[in-house]
């Protein structure tokens, strides 16, 4: 059996939730980069960018610089730089988003007659003159891509509507059906994350809190599935499940006890 | 085989399309109601009140009071007031809709702890705000109801995103489905037509220019079937579909002499 060399560790709900780390946090990923092992931080949102990820993580006590980070819309500009270098895009996003689509070399647009992508996000100011020109766009032919599946996202007191209520209005809508979504569980998430560690698969952990984005992708894409109580997930909803991890942690404090048996002594 | 005594006539793209009556139409109309029979305005549309059309009708040359049309918004008023008089209600939709159900007596509120009822409708003022308060009464086990299942509504120039984004929406970030929807194709709709107009399922026509909404509906409640090709479908639209008329008329204009057929000499 392959050793464990690096871990994706899930942001919210698994190294912390609001504001606050989660107790043990810090001491785990110390303990775990004083071993040696590699810490890449891979959330979801769209809403803020790696580098306030990492200021927030500093903040909290967790050294962290922009390049322990990748999230949806970092991956999504990636890929679209690469496939369609300086495409005219219309995104349904936050201004982080709109920032990295920009400092990738893509060219912001609301001109049905130019726009070549339409990028659905996580969105707070979402309303229906974006939907009509994301709309429009669609129906002349242009891709249809998501940062993120998350139905719902947790804030303070609960959760608020996700990128999935944009992407299922534009579908609803059109009649037509997204081509790709980039954050987990997809695999261009993974393959990001792998480039960025510089390991294969079977040598990485996902710890998570979320089965059908955290545990999914550990568990289609070869890596090893570790999900935390922390979150949105509880006992009742893991036996319910058909999607099951490999190791079970009632949060991350006892990730490094776990990562003995999967790592050895480093 | 019983005689047909009224026509359940579906207003844009079968009377008129935009501000321009369908050649023909207002004279189709008259010897319609020469011959006695019974005619019924139906749209899907929560766009506008029921004096609204009948201004717009009698303005392009088609009198018609109030009491000659119906529509998505009125049908489902009506509907809730008798099933929860003086509920609480948030509606996602414009101001003729929330008009409409405070003139039966339903109480429109913003307060998550008393909404009993969230209605989806078609709303050129959708935004985040109203996505999350529905959500939020949703998530809190409010009914689900929608005004009309329309993908898009045709504008002059187009078509634009109609009740199914607003639909879709909460169905993805929710989890729930809709309970009713109101508009064509629904049982809603036909009971009140047939109520409004004093007459049984056998001895009413639908003539509509949509197969999804106006074909379905009279396939599936009873009613005689009558596509026009004045509107969104066009013939290769029709061989493609499973859903088929029992009469195709290339517009209203042809309805009279179809209607000997159907209703004899009156």
């Amino acid at each position: 059996m392959k050793k464990i060399r690096g871990y994706l560790l899930d942001l919210d709900g698994t190294v912390y939730r609001g504001e606050k780390l989660i107790p043990g946090a810090k001491e785990a990923i110390e303990v775990l980069r004083g071993r040696g092992r590699r810490i890449l931080f891979v959330s979801n949102k769209p809403l803020y960018s790696r580098r306030d990820y990492a200021q927030k993580l500093s903040r909290l006590g967790v050294p962290a610089t922009e390049q322990d980070v990748i999230n949806s819309s970092f991956v999504l500009a990636r890929y679209l730089a690469k496939e369609a270098p300086e495409a005219r895009v219309f995104a349904i996003g936050e201004p982080p988003l709109l920032e990295e689509l920009k400092a990738a070399g893509l060219k912001l647009s609301e001109n049905l007659e130019e726009i070549e992508y339409v990028i659905a996000a996580f969105d707070r100011t979402f309303d229906y003159r974006k939907l009509t020109i994301a709309f429009q766009a669609l129906r002349r032919g242009a891709h249809f891509y998501a940062t993120n599946p998350d139905r719902t996202c947790p804030v303070e007191d609960g959760e608020i509507p996700d990128a999935a209520g944009v992407i299922a209005a534009l579908e609803a809508t059109t009649g037509r059906k997204v081509e790709k979504v980039f954050g987990k569980p997809s695999r261009y998430m993974v393959e990001v994350a792998l480039e960025v560690l510089g390991l294969r698969a079977e040598a990485c952990a996902m710890v998570g809190d979320r089965l059908e984005t955290d545990i999914r992708m550990a568990k289609e894409h070869g890596l090893t599935a570790i999900l935390v109580l922390t979150g949105v997930t509880g006992p009742e909803d893991l036996r319910r499940s058909s999607l099951q991890p490999d190791h079970l942690l009632q949060s991350i404090a006892e990730l490094p006890e776990l990562d003995l048996e999967l790592g050895g002594g480093g």
